[in-house]
């Protein structure tokens, strides 16, 4: 394949974002377009590049006092008649267009263009965000290159339509069960049925009063919810078991200790598992870069209450957040599209918080 | 094959039983067992025997002036390592020795040994009682030879363990289902809980007080229970849908229409389907054999929770109830048994009852 991504594409974040789209990259078919930005960055001579499977590492060794991280994922969730690329006016539509090849471009683009950042800048390229954690990048990267992942703050280039989404929230999964005994439907009373002994699980959801928490002036908002419910045996049958699947979002003032705790007690007296856990990342816009990044943006921060990647680096004590043009609410949807104005404006926003003083 | 069913056999509802039980006959595999009774009965000369598919009746044309039916099902459940029969003291083991080839035992016998009853007599031998309703013997009867089923009273030879169980309770199945809004769950107030909105119907459920109603001396005892529950979408999303399968067993004073009617008034305000109804059955003790059959008992009735085949009959006029030896509570269990005590005593009812005054 001759590679499309050319310096003329490379000077320009729309065309860049456009033809990063057209390479099909669904999550575990990374290897071509890996291959494209492999090639382009050995070629930059600021910049020192590795790989390691399909994820793309190239950084500056300026001796900043501060080193900074660009981050993007080169994978996208499978196409829904929506690929490859087609432009309507101002708009992009496409599989990727939102989440995140828009992202990626700004990191390549000034990864390309920009030979002498104000901090050192390590730009990361990675693999399979899309799917279980197992595959994704930055989680193999965590195990065998740590030292890639050192920096002082981090930038995910998730979709946020244009401002500061800070830190993230935690999230939970757990299985709260109810159990019963059998009887035959027609003789009713001899069983304990315990489909309806769930009913009390569901009123404590829909009596549950959601924290509003505000760090680092970022607002998050919790949520508890039943996200899947399963009981019954046959049609004649008292079922003896329920299942009902609660999800549990919570603000980073909480660590997963604290947040398992506190569902323990949202359903005292029932049987509880949690199948699932990951922890929330406080907003970190307490460094320097930090505080200059939202001075380059001039808009301020709001809480991010998806779980994303900012809190892998998180744990690894980089501060991180999201910021990138896409819009979140598009995000695997069939008509993903990004603004080209917001991409415009962001690839500046970046450059001048990066540019030499 | 040769026929098992010897005159010696015949002659004995114990012996019987245990012959019928040996000659496999799961639901839709009923043409050996229908064979050898088929055979048995043309060679009876006071009965005039017909049969249509795996079904076969038998019936006296004395002139009397009431007629009884005597009906068994032929078939069973699938055998769960419990065939062929076994002994162990007073008790034969064995898939279908309760459910119901005991009661078919008593029919047979009497139709072989009792040649001038004091009422004319339709013996009914009928196939695939265990499977779905079209491919019961007596549907099948009700449309190709209705005059078959022809009668003033009916006894169904079911397990009741030895006493009187009268008409039988309807059953009405419905699906409520409630509604909401998908969203993701980390934005989790841009959707409405439909499983959450599922905690009210089984509120509704929980506070239910069943009836209990008193026919003819027979208490009959309803029931309104979640049979099933069902709802999500995936472990990030707010649930858009949630399916509460509802089951309703109704005394015989409400028609499918008053039950029905009853169902949408507990669940007024939600989507409500009736996926399946069958009519209950008064217990039908009035006619003068039925009258006659409690003395030969000798023992109160008592109320049919389970819904059997007497409701076929009852809703073609002919009062019906369930009478035989085995215990209920073991029909389709592995364990399924039969204490040979009822059998002699359950067959000396009945020919107390039909012998000639």
């Amino acid at each position: 394949m001759q590679n499309p991504l050319t310096p003329e594409v490379l000077a320009d974040p729309v065309a860049l974002t456009r033809a990063l789209v057209d390479i099909e990259s669904v999550s575990l078919n990374e290897k071509a377009i890996a291959d494209c930005v492999e090639e382009v960055l050995r070629a930059v001579p600021h910049l020192t590049t590795h790989r390691y499977a399909n994820t793309v590492m190239a950084r500056t060794d300026l001796g900043r006092a501060q080193r900074v991280v660009l981050a993007g994922h080169l994978d996208t969730v499978p196409h829904n008649d929506n690929w490859p690329s087609t432009m309507r006016g101002d708009l992009m539509y496409g599989c990727g267009t939102s989440d995140m090849k828009s992202g990626v471009a700004f990191a390549l683009h000034l990864a390309v263009t920009l030979p002498d950042p104000r901090y050192d800048v390590t730009y990361l390229f990675y693999e399979a965000e899309e799917i279980e954690s197992r595959y994704n990048g930055l989680t193999l990267l965590a195990d065998a290159h740590p030292d890639w992942l050192t920096a002082d703050f981090a930038v995910l280039l998730e979709p946020t339509y244009g401002i500061v989404e800070a830190g993230c929230q935690g999230v939970l999964r757990a299985t709260v069960t109810t159990t019963g005994a059998r009887a035959h439907a027609a003789r009713s009373w001899h069983g304990v049925n315990a489909v309806h002994a769930a009913g009390e699980v569901l009123r404590r959801l829909t009596a549950y009063e959601a924290r509003r928490v505000t760090i680092d002036g970022c607002e998050y908002r919790e949520g508890l919810n039943a996200v899947g419910i399963h009981g019954g045996v046959a049609g004649n049958v008292i079922p003896d078991r329920c299942d009902v699947e609660v999800n549990f979002r919570y603000a980073p003032d909480r660590d997963p200790a604290a947040a398992e705790a506190h569902v323990r007690e949202v359903f005292a007296g029932f049987d509880l598992v949690v199948t699932d856990s990951a922890p929330g990342a406080a907003p970190g816009l307490d460094a320097p870069p930090a505080r200059e990044f939202l001075a380059a943006v001039g808009a301020a921060p709001i809480g991010k209450l998806g779980w994303t990647d900012v809190a892998r680096f998180a744990a690894m004590g980089v501060p991180a957040l999201n910021f990138g043009p896409g819009d979140p609410n598009l995000a695997h949807h069939r008509d993903e599209h990004v603004e080209l104005t917001k991409i415009r404006d962001g690839a500046a926003t970046l450059h001048r918080w990066l540019a030499p003083a």
